[in-house]
């Protein structure tokens, strides 16, 4: 971080954390003022601090001027749906792959958390391509990135993607929908042999449809797995597991499109 | 994905996965022979083809032709040591808001598993900087990462971190050591106020000498969690998570250094 | 169950379920009405009904009448302290063998919850002895016990530990106080050699000073453990787990006294 | 337990618990040897010897000489299908209030696992009636029970549930077969209005087959719900969890039949 980087800039994306860990996630503008339940604060009292200085509201009450991490920003989405969370949204991208460059789609854009992770993890040089087939969600996912200045990584088509998906060849394709077993033939087309494809379902009674549709469409190495996060308190005295934790947001499932071909059952990890 | 990326040359990374979810990941080059206890692949037989097809050893067992994600390539990495997990590297790199362009520190190398997530995640615009201080785990780890051809992002300094780290003003650094605990001024030294620290330790041991040395070092915003994944068989007339799973890699510890403060502790979430 | 134990009598301990779960544990009394948000319930309207009958508050709202379990009685509890619950209280109970016609001994009496379990399993034959150092503890479990008709079974004693048990040769003792590692040369000389030793501590720092005072006062096959539990939404169109649930009570910790011996720490299960 | 209980006896149950946790459960007689690979014990050399001693193989081997807890028993069961385990089974005991005196009713006898359990649990008392189809699992299951002293407690009916259950008005049945959901208006006839429904089922394939007709069939108060033990190192300097745990056993479903009544649904608890 070159030096003009330490110091907090008018434009710039900015969390600010008070007491008992509230926080606040805005883009930083002259004059403009952040109103919170413990008083005020001018963002030209943030501008030109150094990041990880404390700043303090018209009530004295202190807060920290930090650079939000992508889980921040994602927790912190403008949202009207479930929305997907850290846990799920870091193992979906290592276990598909999705890194810097590529050219990722995703259907179901929903209020833009998963759309911010993947325009985030494919970086300046790739792009993302989300279909959403409700009006009010793509407006709700467009604002939210371009508060975060990611709209130019990112491509929302209004669509139903029951007529399938405009793009070829592609690498990995993401789906929050609640009917993704009735869309596999569409993302068999999009997605290219040995692609990626990914997809979260809530309920059991999803899951159940999903499966047998994926095998069905000659995908194979379907895998199904649930992540649990536990938070630790952290105070030295009494480190202890906090009381109560999310106990569900739904279960991940991820295939590969493969070229016709023999046995494919066999290929599955039928154990762990 | 254009025309030229779909088949696969000499020099790719492939993953062949044979029955039973075996599966080996190769550089493909000609002449070469890939030898397994289903029978041998020559390289010349997978290059050319498309990616997903079905390729067959000279025993005539069947292989998925496929390119890696970067959960396969960490959990392949050539190891004389334990080594991070594709459910907790996810969230690492999601919890410290690692992406592109960025350049990272880590503090031990090992095998060169988590480096090998930071150099996929910074991308090719990107640097990780490497601290380990046994010369054979650096070896190991250049090793694995030259095969997946991520060295020129990669700079590995051989140095005991006692004396520092040389970069200052880091926005992110990731450390999986022993004591922790006992470089926390050096961690503190090299990271921006507001940057963030990720350490992994596997016992409670360690996990209660760290947490009151972040709060003596003006660290806030401590988290200390852990991750459970679970997998579900996908056989579609029995679905059920698998016997076992793993119960644990090791506690996740995040926290970010700021400037000189009131109130540290006040800030903390106490509850979840 | 005769047919006289199908219906309602007074005297007998019932439980009200109303809607959405909502639930109250009473003794029936003639003349006596229970208040609730939902209206009033006369007792009389109770007794001389079936068990599993649908009843009616004097505002039209339902309610069930059905024994409460002894999950439901502990969850009942009233309480000024944290207390044991179901899913920790039935695995202690089968880990230390505790059941029909045994004296066993408590540690820490709190709001009698786990007296409660005791005395349950130990059934009119059996016996337990329940230590407390706090008076208002004591006379709040006493209160409980006796709601249940459950006194009979136990003795409860004020006491400091600190002087030792007035109990010898004890087959099993339970103990959840805030230090349990000042205390196990007491429980040593009240157990008998192979006797069950079961504890519950909340925090890690507990657990860390209990775990080599166990191996110093010559315990074997010391066990450690956590339960977790969760829950599912029962409705069969989306059936999934609850969103949240209870992410830590306390770590179980087992362990048996034995005579003086050879490589104690050898006959340990090192891995699971 | 007085002081001729503190001395092992011939006829009683004992464990031998070897080194590395290895153990062994037998019922003592005159002259019979225990032949283990580290070598053979004499039950002479156990019989007289106090609770808690240490004894020695031929081989100078050393083995705890201990009575075994429920838990251990139920471990140690013979068997020829998957079992119930103790995480499971105590959570059963209390959420169904399963105590000494009662008579209990099972359904899938199997290998007699928590046929010993509610034996165990109901006491000398108590009584247990086991269902089962298949004339070897009985026999297992008998020769499991009559090892323990159980059978006493026991009726094992070979007998095809399809006709009904012989009881009437039970208070409490558990289940453990592949099908339950066809077998829901025989259990509805045995149990008495308010009585304690109990059921394990492996697959989700299975619990979405059975919470509909568990509706259908006048039951309320339905709950499901999966336990996980996790289990940790108990080595003072290093305490960590295990490396790997159970992952699953099975999906825990309860719930109660009422008298004909209004709204049942309304009464579920949606939420956790």
């Amino acid at each position: 971080m070159n030096q003009d980087e330490m110091y907090v800039q008018s434009g710039d994306i900015a969390q600010l954390v008070g007491l008992s860990h509230k926080n606040f996630i805005i883009r930083l503008k002259h004059g403009e003022i952040l109103q919170t339940h413990r008083g005020n604060l001018a963002h030209d009292d943030c501008i030109g601090k150094q990041w990880g200085s404390q700043v303090f509201s018209h009530l004295g009450n202190p807060f920290f001027l930090v650079q939000p991490s992508l889980g921040d920003l994602i927790i912190a989405t403008r949202r009207t749906t479930q929305i997907l969370y850290p846990k799920d949204i870091g193992f979906i991208l290592v276990s598909m792959g999705i890194g810097p460059g590529q050219h990722v789609i995703e259907a179901g854009t929903g209020s833009g958390a998963m759309t911010t992770a993947l325009a985030f993890a494919v970086g300046p040089h790739g792009h993302v391509t989300s279909y959403e087939v409700r009006q009010e969600m793509q407006s709700l996912a467009r604002e939210n990135l371009s508060k975060l200045g990611l709209e130019d990584r990112v491509t929302l088509k209004l669509a139903d993607i029951k007529k399938g998906f405009d793009e070829r060849n592609m690498r990995a394709l993401f789906m929050d929908i609640p009917t993704p077993e009735l869309f596999i033939t569409q993302v068999r087309e999009t997605l290219t042999p040995g692609g990626f494809f990914g997809c979260i379902v809530p309920t059991l009674n999803q899951l159940m449809k999903l499966t047998p549709v994926l095998r069905r469409e000659n995908f194979t190495f379907v895998e199904i797995c649930e992540i649990f996060l536990r938070y630790y308190k952290p105070v030295p005295a009494r480190i202890r597991p906090t009381d109560r934790m999310v106990a569900h947001t739904g279960y991940l499932v991820f295939a590969r499109p493969v070229l016709p071909s023999e046995n494919i059952e066999e290929h599955e990890n039928q154990e762990e």
